[in-house]
């Protein structure tokens, strides 16, 4: 059998018995990678080249509401915003669904979807948007699943999704099997309650390239994507050990280094790609001076203009005088 | 015998008979890479990894006069300032003239050399800086020495000055001696009359990094540093068919390619290095914007903040109306 979206959540879902849909609403939170996921071995499942590596934000993501409705065409709507059958978020939306109207009928629904932070600015929305969808529609079937189903399931949607159905640090392992079976995301057993991480926003702005367009360009043409997945195994494996230490220090080094060689692989693609505007450069600046002048903070950023800071409660105070208007959130306390 | 560069200095001077020293100008062009030079096989000789190329800025460079006088130390004047002693460029350039004075005997000299081109701040200064000293001290002495002594004598002081020793495209030959007799730059015998060059400075500030150090740091601890050798060989190999063909696009894209994986390469250091400003980024944009419109443009950046464009005589009136104040040189005409 093809390897494709419908036919993998038809193999997870053909052991479920699905009740009558209802109206469900389901959470996700947004998730910013530590250890970014970047390039697919299987671009119709969304199957990574590498391992991930992800911290849950607490309340910031997505609410979904699906509610079961007469006729044949999926009403969306998104932040309040009707979403046109001619936009490509229906599309996606719609297609999602499809996964599940394959084994359980024909049923059309209202989606209504609002984020708790801002939509397509490589603020993982699109991640925490398909895992609330996902977890919405295993709901309204009342769906009995395993959460690594959950976790593919989401991934089938938007690749990082699979990383946004659990709170805390989630690991997602590439998996090596073309059924991606075994690609799925799952918590570390690991809280690090001091852990704060600041969402500096520099536009909210949505993106000229989608980070699915952007990856794609990054493995088809930069000439440093090479080298990509074994530094990201490298700094995985060194970020996973940092967190069982809570050694803050190699934790944040290894973190931000990972987002660098992430945009610098992409800066080396052509035509190049740079998804800094000059703000994000002043504020990666300021970052380094406030290192450099003793304050223990580490960025990271995804495919997107905005920076996520790293740091831990005892570092709040000096934080807060460099970047009043910081939107921080305590990932294991907020949850 | 030890390859440092006294030994090596030596060794081309012993068989020349120098005159008495007397007063001498020399000039040496500015030269912009356009596949970098960056990563040295060994630091006390200035000896590359790879080979690199650049074209030489005309009148955009270094004059710089020595003058034989009484005493036992060197009085060196840099833009109408003195050098004080304790500078390391005092050092460096009362090292450069040790290296002939090991030769010919002690002889203090007053240096005065005068930029037409921002110091220090990525224009490559310190390239024509040393070509012209080294121009300026053989003329003193009235050595009769081949344009590769030349070349290998500036290269002791600064590496990129060996492509300073000449106009139009300078390819510097990494050579694989260990004694660097066969690392040195000769001109491509290749003109290209509508080539220009547009010189955006950003800004002259000093850098806060030198070149030296910023090479040092990337080649010893980028995580994307070991494929540079390899892809600036590719650059290399394309630019020169570009030029023979004058293929202006394949030209640009390699030209600009080759800079942003060298930006992209120091990015994946550790402390992360970065020469841009805000405004870099900024000017960064707008050339691919420009591009994005029809315009002809291409750009590369050295380790410093500011931007070189590049473009045929053709784009003149376009790059104008975007960039008033750019600088234009053409550097197969302005000679």
């Amino acid at each position: 059998m093809k390897n494709n979206a419908m036919s993998v959540a038809k193999k997870l879902l053909q052991k479920t018995v699905p009740l009558a849909p209802k109206t469900y609403t389901a959470y996700a939170p947004a998730n910013i990678a530590l250890c970014k996921y970047w390039g697919k071995r299987n671009t119709a499942l969304n199957l990574p080249i590498n391992d991930s590596l992800s911290i849950s934000l607490g309340k910031k993501g997505t609410h979904t509401t699906v509610e079961p409705i007469e006729g044949l065409k999926d009403i969306i709507f998104l932040n309040h915003q009707p979403v046109l059958k001619t936009d490509i978020t229906y599309h996606y939306i719609t297609q999602h669904l499809h996964l599940f109207r394959q084994c359980f009928g024909q049923q059309a629904f209202r989606v209504i979807s609002h984020n708790t932070i801002a939509t397509a600015a490589g603020l993982a929305s699109s991640a925490s948007g398909f895992a609330a969808l996902t977890q919405a529609i295993i709901g309204s079937y009342g769906l009995s699943l395993p959460q690594s189903s959950h976790s593919i399931l989401a991934r089938l949607g938007s690749g990082s999704a699979c990383r946004s159905i659990g709170y805390g640090f989630m690991w997602w392992q590439a998996g090596t099997r073309l059924d991606g079976q075994d690609s799925f995301a799952t918590p570390l057993d690991c809280q690090w309650p001091t852990l704060q991480v600041g969402i500096l926003t520099i536009t909210t702005q949505k993106k000229h390239i989608s980070s699915r367009e952007g990856m794609q360009h990054t493995t088809n043409t930069s000439i440093l994507y090479p080298r990509w997945p074994q530094e990201a195994a490298k700094h995985l494996q060194a970020i996973k050990a940092a967190i069982k230490q809570q050694d803050f220090k190699t934790f944040g080094e290894q973190v931000e280094q990972n987002a660098l060689t992430f945009h610098a692989t992409m800066l080396a693609s052509w035509p190049p790609l740079c998804y800094w505007t000059p703000d994000t450069l002043q504020h990666i600046q300021s970052v380094w001076r406030a290192r450099e002048n003793g304050v223990k903070v580490y960025l990271t950023m995804d495919a997107g203009p905005n920076l996520k800071l790293l740091f831990e409660s005892n570092q709040v105070k000096a934080i807060k005088q460099i970047w009043p208007n910081l939107d921080i959130i305590q990932p294991f306390v907020s949850i």
